[in-house]
């Protein structure tokens, strides 16, 4: 019984590690197109930032480890380039020619890639994205260099430049979701002027719009140029870009990151016959099995069943990736496990304040899925009054009018307030099915440096509860 | 119709409150024997250590505003001395004399009061409590009165006076539950050499073992002398007293906090026919009304069921008095209310760590609710693996062997690395009966600055849940 693995970080390795674990005996082959495997992407923000001094501190473990001490056949370099489902192989690609595997049961673990929408120069050079461990050392090597040398030219973009006291060079982040908000961060700490551009009119669209809102103003307190409703329409230059154009101004910058998203790669999965979702990702059962019989998809690559709808969700995020591929090797290892739907939990640090969402928080979104969704917000202080150390947690619940449960919540507090981990209370009940009441019931823990009594998580449900 | 309240403070004044803004003609008296009411007991220690500056902070509403903007005829001074239920009214003492009020319904809500063990010299002077205002101001003024004076004598206690710089005084601290730990950080920050006495052989009894050596490796770190197994024997002394004497040892001391437990005040609802549970504490049906009809009890003096065994439960803590409260003042209102179970769940922050727990997890107690309890304690990082800022959480999971159900659990952390809001997922599961499984499955917030990939609750689940 041979298990292949197509791809070589969160999913896939997960998978190949808990199968090992359970079928010592079995023979797992993992094809990784890279040479990194197991990496911790999330953390390449602070990389760039300088917090992380090299790229290998993101490798969990690395693929000397995996050969080594799990037994694992990780072949590096390998990039695959055809799946044969009848004859149940892979073909991949590498330096030495080519070579064919067999399979009984398949992983297609592919992850996914940035989103280059066809902006006009989006081509030139000193326009990045952040996808890969390449993307973080191309980054991180303009930052190193930017620092060193001096900004490649002065810019003038007016008043934004007078926010900072070293006004060394302007940099463009497009898109305000989580990568744009953590590279906001970790360019302002190197000194550069950020223009962050949000097509929209909010930043992380995806949280509620109070958390949008706090986000919003603690990042131009940062000193970051924040242009809401900017579409942006050339990178401006030479071979280099020089500015950012939008329909209403043009900002010198001497380089700018897309932080537009991701999309599933799922080519490799449709050329063998594997069928997408509605969302555009690979179709999975509860076991993470595609239609093709013992063919498997987890992780940026696939769907997920969003907890409250039961319905396809594309939800790209490093827990969900590895959760699947653990209950994927469990699978093949003989002992059939469902790898749970998904509640579209996000977290995020930007600058001095966290936030966090759960959930289903857009009311179209709400009402598609046959709810009718009310929304409160409210804010409290972050331990008791009294207490010295003064903070606020403000909170955004969603509930379903006529049966009280709760639909999401988006939470934003100072870095330490603990909006994220008070988000665990709401992750359950949304997972639960719970009421506002039922919600608003939970002995959560309390002592004054935490929370007030009602700690502001069940203040929240209890506001919420009333409007029903 | 005419709701009267006996106590004036958590349970208390959330019933009147939410009885007046549900019934706005209603008539609502309460009698409080004391002058303080709604005031915050827990942060008591918090004054003591004088990062508060005066107990009129700990009100979160005063007896002004009470009687002004809630329109609530709140009665400081009435000590009630009676309650006759077949004639429906109520009797106080106070500075005029005596008055008899009659009621509709009536809450019961007398607290609870420190234990003072029948120890030899426990009367003598020096010997505190710490369980009301008047408790919190006496402990306040002796710090300030020492601070200023210098220390009584100049103790000789040996190689512990070693331990602080300024050794300028020793204290004695007996009980090493919350009161206990809280104290002892309080009076070390106050330049005493603390003196913690704990009969038993750990500190937190009701937390894990693994928090309990966490907590006690924590406070010798910070330079307290911990006596475990040290069962206090006399508080030796002329009037005052000098010394905590216990089987093996003499300690000097000019103070000594008593810190062990509370018991419900019930004398007057057992006066008048109300029944008390299996705990002592008064028995109520899940609206909190005891035995007598009309009469309701919440609070420090009444039992609640445990989530978990559904057994009655004494649980002396803040939130579930407001809880309760607030339940009872809808139904006295008109809408029926349950005051939900308790999870027994607490929180505690010892010098620069953190704790909470919740549920069951001592395995004689889960054993005699029909379960076959299994504990597992993990050790993790409290953020991503290569992100600077560097802490641990370890997490101690109980689950019933046959069905998986999570029974309890027990966190500990630095400050500010998230043990007690982390918990909250425990609470939930707890509360919902999930098994390990399920909690594993949990989409838990991830981002690299507030926890692994997988939360150390999750990572305590799965863990767990491999040995089951």
């Amino acid at each position: 019984m041979t298990f292949v693995v197509v791809g070589g970080d969160a999913a896939g390795m997960s998978a190949a590690s808990k199968a090992r674990r359970e079928a010592p005996s079995r023979e797992i082959v993992v094809l990784e197109q890279g040479q990194w495997v197991s990496y911790g992407a999330c953390g390449l923000p602070y990389y760039v930032k300088g917090e992380i001094q090299s790229l290998e501190e993101l490798v969990s473990v690395t693929p000397e480890e995996f050969r080594r001490e799990r037994d694992i056949d990780l072949r590096t370099g390998h990039e695959v380039v055809d799946v044969d489902p009848d004859d149940r192989t892979v073909t991949a690609r590498h330096d030495g020619g080519e070579t064919t595997v067999g399979y009984d049961h398949l992983l297609v673990a592919t992850g996914a890639e940035s989103v280059v929408p066809p902006i006009d120069g989006v081509d030139r050079e000193g326009v990045y994205t952040l996808g890969s461990m390449t993307d973080g050392k191309e980054l991180r090597e303009f930052v190193a260099r930017s620092r060193e040398e001096g900004p490649a030219a002065q810019p003038d973009n007016g008043p934004a430049c007078h926010f900072l006291e070293t006004c060394e060079g302007a940099v463009g982040v497009v898109g305000g979701g989580y990568i744009g908000v953590e590279m906001a961060e970790a360019l302002a700490a190197n000194d550069f002027e950020v223009h962050l551009f949000q097509r929209g009119d909010r930043v992380l669209k995806g949280f509620s719009e109070a958390t949008s809102e706090a986000v919003a103003d603690h990042l131009r307190e940062q000193d970051v140029a924040l242009h809401l409703g900017a579409e942006v329409r050339a990178f401006a230059g030479d071979d280099r870009v020089d500015a950012v154009v939008t329909a209403d101004e043009r900002v010198a910058v001497e380089m700018s990151l897309l932080g537009t998203g991701v999309r599933p790669r799922t080519d490799l999965a449709e050329d063998a016959g594997v069928e997408l979702g509605p969302t555009g990702a690979i179709a999975t059962d509860a076991y993470r099995e595609t239609n093709v019989p013992d063919v498997y998809a987890a992780g940026d690559c696939a769907e997920v069943e969003h907890v409250v709808t039961g319905e396809p969700d594309y939800v790209p995020l490093a827990l969900t990736a590895n959760r699947h591929g653990r209950a994927i090797g469990q699978t093949v290892a003989g002992d059939p496990t469902e790898g749970g739907p998904a509640a579209g939990t996000a977290a995020v640090k930007a600058f001095d304040i966290e936030a966090a969402r759960t959930g289903i928080l857009d009311h179209e979104e709400a009402a598609a899925a046959g709810f009718d969704p009310v929304t409160e917000t409210i804010e409290a202080k972050s331990r008791a009054g009294y207490y010295p150390e003064d903070g606020r947690v403000t909170v955004t619940l969603t509930a379903d009018r006529g049966s009280g449960r709760v639909l999401g919540a988006s939470l934003v507090s100072g870095y330490g307030e603990g909006a994220v981990h008070r988000s665990h209370a709401v992750v359950a009940a949304v997972t639960e099915g719970v009421t506002v009441a039922e919600l608003a019931d939970y002995d959560l823990a309390y002592a004054p440096p935490f929370n007030t009594t009602w700690d502001p998580v069940l203040t929240a449900a209890k506001v919420l509860g009333g409007r029903l």
